[in-house]
């Protein structure tokens, strides 16, 4: 799935959030745990909040690292539940932050954007629609990526400007007037003006935990979708995502994880409702905001 | 293993070469894919090149990247690989360039230099002595790794100058006189200074490409491991790598992988003993160019 359709899917539901399973064992509520096997504990876990949200938001993004924590077993749920979310139809991002020099890159890319065909049989354990990129080590390694977003009709994000606190230390260093992050929002507006349409395949990550940060990061790259992290638990509220979208309300999805996954807790309902109460919840705050900031899309 | 473990196997083999387990399905002979299955092809290879090496090098170096392509079997291969070479007595290195913002770093480090405890059964499929790590997201990311490093006595290499063309594009852009790569290097340097070891655990990736910011960062950083990429296929020599060495003859450990895995192809032997040609003649040259230099620990 493309980025085009990934719009065409936030349009049809009204709603630009990515809910992130990023699950934590020692959170997920004990019925899911009864076989003691920990790819089933995950998987069913995440299996219950796709069922509550997959009519009412567009994407689903999979931090790995919550999965490559718990080894094979871990890696087995990632790619059940990557599967079961596409069977939904849902806009699945693999939140990996790989990046690395040419032929490994490359084979990063093969394996999460592509797939591998060996003895008539494909492997496609980890293929999903988009994954995120790290670009310390220069546009050659985020290159490598292109060629399978044009094979399979992908996407990436490249980290641009992260939302955590520290992120600062080396991405707003600025010399010339340019500072880090906008030498990478330069590569991304590179790599994305050989594409004809309104959005290209190489999107951006800017959080939501730096504002001004953010809007100039918007007219900068104009033409690239922006995944939002840090919105809820980290801190972002709807106001400052607002200044992700462009005006006429579409180019960016906005990611919650810990508030959606783990709401159960706090309404004390099933996970599947929680989940489901809590986008509800987040769709309206957002639309509210870009419906005051004129900027709504579906009126 | 901790870097003074491996500091002393360094000395014991008179060899700071890192063998570069990095298969790739298309340069394996046919003999080793005959039942059909990834896992068993990549193991299997890569058992022959550690049996030839183990006893004349002290480390060996996965690239995750090359087993993630194939998927879960290509993760279980990673898996059986690392701990065959820890049976060998060598100390390993998961090539994974992680870095993630905080609860994310930490469920990487707890994955690749940790391990898990579930239902009373430990999950160690990747866990590992060393990881690589990547800095663009500041040091908070780093500090992850921290926990785990004092907690299971491991150590990690920080990206600080990588061996590829476009590294120049981040690393090297320079303000008030310093460099990006400068900057990772005095992060670097602080997390060491808690420690008391001559070398703390905390190493730095730099290029041999780079000759001349080897030189520099070496002065910088004298406190860390050098784990030195880009040996041989990429371009690096010999000389090139003395200077990654303080003037004792250690602190540095130089990494080859193609020119070692796949030696078998250029001299028409088994892997095996093409893997142990390889790493004969590169000890060698290393140690004739640290000679000249009058930088030999073991006379």
């Amino acid at each position: 799935m493309n980025i085009n359709q990934l719009q065409k899917k936030i349009i049809d539901k009204k709603s630009p959030v990515v809910v992130g399973l990023d699950p934590r064992l020692e959170k997920i509520p004990d019925e899911y745990k009864k076989d003691g096997k920990i790819s089933k504990a995950l998987f069913d876990f995440n299996k219950d909040v796709i069922d509550g949200i997959y009519e009412i938001a567009p994407a689903v993004k999979l931090q790995i690292a919550f999965y490559e924590k718990y080894g094979i077993e871990g890696l087995k749920a990632y790619s059940d539940t990557k599967k079961y979310a596409k069977e939904k139809g849902l806009f699945v991002i693999g939140d990996i932050k790989r990046g690395d020099i040419g032929s490994t890159s490359q084979a990063y890319s093969n394996g999460h954007l592509g797939n591998v065909v060996y003895n008539g049989i494909k492997v496609d354990d980890f293929e999903v629609d988009n994954v995120t990129v790290n670009p310390y080590l220069g546009e050659d390694c985020i290159n490598e990526f292109i060629e399978d977003i044009d094979k399979y009709d992908k996407s990436i994000f490249v980290l641009v400007k992260t939302s955590n606190k520290s992120s600062k230390q080396i991405q707003d260093i600025k010399k010339d007037d340019v500072t880090i992050y906008e030498r990478v929002a330069g590569i991304v507006n590179v790599m994305n003006s050989k594409y004809d349409e309104n959005y290209g395949p190489v999107g951006a990550v800017v959080g939501a935990t730096y504002p001004s940060e953010m809007i100039s990061l918007r007219k900068q790259m104009k033409n690239a979708y922006f995944l939002v992290p840090g919105y809820g638990a980290q801190g972002g509220g709807a106001k400052d995502v607002v200044n992700a979208f462009n005006e006429d309300g579409l180019g960016a999805i906005v990611n919650s994880s810990r508030g959606i996954i783990f709401n159960y807790e706090k309404i004390g309902s099933t996970v599947k409702e929680g989940a489901k109460q809590a986008v509800l919840e987040m769709n309206k705050k957002i639309n509210a905001e870009l419906e005051k900031a004129n900027k709504i899309y579906w009126k």
